[in-house]
């Protein structure tokens, strides 16, 4: 093989830390995980991935926002009319999009001013108290960054953060658990260039692994009150990477569909 | 909740059968799998998930076409030209094609006549000699349910078995697992009237429990060499189901991107 960015790995763990407290405005996500660790019994090891749920991210850094301030622009009001939405919550979207991808009843797809492309620009009205939204964390490759810097001093081990949000696809019905920030692995697994069982070389395959550990963790964070918003994934071995979640966005001209 | 098609688990175990031989046409894959699982000394639970790749499903099942048989005719010369592409292969995408809906350098996204939309119709010259192709199985849903009838007869559990693929996305670089076939649980848990922490109820979700599965799976998996072609998923509390991939697979007139 030509590039090795992983080892042959036979098993993986996938442990969902249920023990939690509700998230609040300034708390201590790093803190709160050890505590919830330290409840659960369990150790970090090296080479561990955990994955943060983004709501839980933009909870503690202040990414809740009360409708009842949100004064809906001409835009807003016009788009809400068309898709049969709350204004309120459209002029969030509007205030976190680069581009509108789409339009549809009760559906508002944008690249956001992070980059991604998803409904509603990530405004979320669930698992948060009657009146009040969560944004996308402002910057959720930083705060990966930050996490696994601060979980890292505290462990002593090398470990790697990924923020999870669950997107819808095109194409296919459902959401899926994808990954918005990622630090200590890398987003996308390059193996242009390896060889397969019959020593053929590889020309295109990128793995998107950053979003399958995300849709693993996905499977015991759920969607709904489950109340697991962190989630080891245990025995990757993946060549340690400084990572970027830029890694999986697409030049807008290398985008086919749009 | 007025649905619960599921129960909370904070753990998961992905094994790997990392001891399968090469599969060749008529090969007997439950047989193939048990003798594997005994040589790994694993024993099936009930509630396993256990994920197949396309590729061995379609070569037990005769999926490998001998390019120098095939013959391409004008469209498969226009588009191989237009793509850069092996004319032979463009022939075998076309014949698994139900409508073009993009073509680029070295690459054509398809509707396939079993309604995935995906690059080269799954069409595929990674992992089998040089100068074949592998097609996507005929009918993967039905051979998901054969594989889990015979799976459950021999072992006695009850189980659902999933089929694999690796498809590129819309608007993210690289693939992801996905699935292609779904027998014993459901491929979309649906969400809505589920309530939130906060007691609210979900409007919207539908979790593409199917697709995260054999995203998971992929993990282990990989892309290439690695040799894992079945990999159990232990611990997912799933309501029982019939299961069919059609509940992801939008109507055309419900696609938001066609």
């Amino acid at each position: 093989m030509t590039k090795k960015e992983f080892e042959l790995t036979d098993r993986l763990e996938i442990i969902g830390m249920d023990n939690l407290p509700e998230v609040k405005k300034s708390d201590d996500l790093t803190s709160l995980f050890f505590v919830a660790l330290e409840e659960k019994r369990e150790k970090l090891e090296d080479g561990d991935a955990i994955v943060f749920t983004s709501k839980i991210v933009s909870k503690s850094e202040g990414g809740v926002v009360v409708l009842s301030g949100v004064k809906p622009g001409s835009d807003a009001e016009r788009i809400a009319k068309e898709t049969d939405k709350d204004p309120r919550i459209v002029q969030l979207v509007l205030n976190e999009t680069k581009e509108i991808v789409r339009t549809e009843k009760n559906i508002i797809i944008v690249e956001t001013k992070h980059g991604f492309v998803c409904a509603n620009a990530g405004v979320d009205e669930s698992n948060v108290e009657e009146g009040k939204a969560v944004l996308l964390p402002e910057d959720a490759q930083g705060s990966a960054s930050r996490l696994k810097k601060e979980i890292e001093v505290r462990s002593g081990k090398e470990i790697s953060v990924l923020i999870s949000d669950s997107f819808g696809r095109a194409f296919r019905d459902g959401v899926t658990g994808i990954c918005i920030g990622v630090s200590g692995i890398p987003a996308l697994l390059d193996r242009r260039g390896e060889t397969d069982r019959f020593g053929k070389i590889a020309r295109i395959t990128k793995e998107a692994i950053a979003d399958e550990v995300c849709a693993a963790a996905n499977l015991v964070m759920g969607e709904f009150a489950e109340g697991i918003p962190i989630v080891i994934v245990r025995g990757l071995k993946l060549k340690r990477s400084k990572g970027d979640i830029k890694e999986v966005l697409f030049n807008r001209e290398d985008d086919l569909f749009r």
